[in-house]
């Protein structure tokens, strides 16, 4: 059986965020078991899980990409949109831009420490939009 | 329901590649709803979802993976095949080797600006082979 | 028809570690078509695909991944369990937590030359848990 939603996040500030809230509420009862998977519809985020205890993950995580990916670097072209264009491709391809999570008993099946983050590469990313699939 | 199909992409130079077209046009019908899985049968070419647009988004992926994961760093012992030869098998798994795409009123359902790239981190990388699975 | 599994993997050190035989020898039999998805149950631990042959390749991809996430960077703030804690948590998210692999004629339908890699990040990991789940 396949279910689908597609659902706004509200807007994100430049950064990772943990969302797995905002998934969880839109999903409405699930499978015994199955598939969740989840598509971010741009090419300036992405989305991955990681750590959902301690905010400092995701600080540390901003620090570090804008590291990795530098902006103003002389060598890109595609850089019409300002200096996070073409940095925040690359971020979210690095990242990806889709994910899939287990359904178990009913719930999603991760880690106890994993969470979904959303994240934001541009600076002003502006609503983003997820398909929701789910496959049991 | 699952429908499979393995087709091998035309040779492509080292780089990045807009593949979309090439991909749907195998699919036949798609279901009304559903996932489509594709994994590159390779471990030294990588499948992302990014811009699909402007081509000089894919010439910048190239400048900066080069940069990022550099030929003939000292520390690498895997170069049997040639300078290119380590540095593809990790360009492979930063951008990965597979991606599930959510099928949606019959379409593969992307968002405007998203396409399906195929990396090429190979000098003469030879055609490469797909596996295209859809379940629904 | 959805069939799921939980393993504990052996504990194994820190690096890159071929897990293919032990993903298939808990999968028992499979369908003739199909997908198996894999999640890592951590954060701090990875998974992908790449060459199965060459021990070296696992070798050169540890030297490379601690280049390119350095320890002791003194802007990282989440390090209470050591300099190793947040950048195993950016190599997770680099590589991924998860991934799904094509099933056909029964049996997994990667390319040659392609394993599955346990990608351990932290100096003392622990046994890692994974959920297996497979949709045909």
């Amino acid at each position: 059986m396949v279910k689908q939603i597609e659902i706004s996040l509200p807007n994100f500030s430049r950064g990772f965020h943990l969302i797995t809230h905002l998934v969880t509420r839109e999903l409405g009862d699930l499978p015994e078991q199955g598939l969740l998977h989840i598509l971010v519809k741009h090419t300036s985020a992405g989305i991955t899980l990681n750590e959902n205890a301690d905010p400092s993950v995701r600080v540390d995580f901003e620090t570090f990409i804008n590291k990795l990916v530098p902006e103003n670097d002389p060598d890109f072209i595609h850089i019409y949109e300002g200096s996070d264009d073409m940095p925040s491709h690359i971020k979210s391809s690095l990242f990806g831009a889709e994910l899939t999570i287990p359904i178990s008993r009913g719930r999603l099946n991760m880690g106890t420490w994993q969470g979904i983050y959303l994240c934001e590469f541009r600076n002003y990313g502006g609503p983003r939009k997820l398909v929701l699939t789910i496959l049991s």
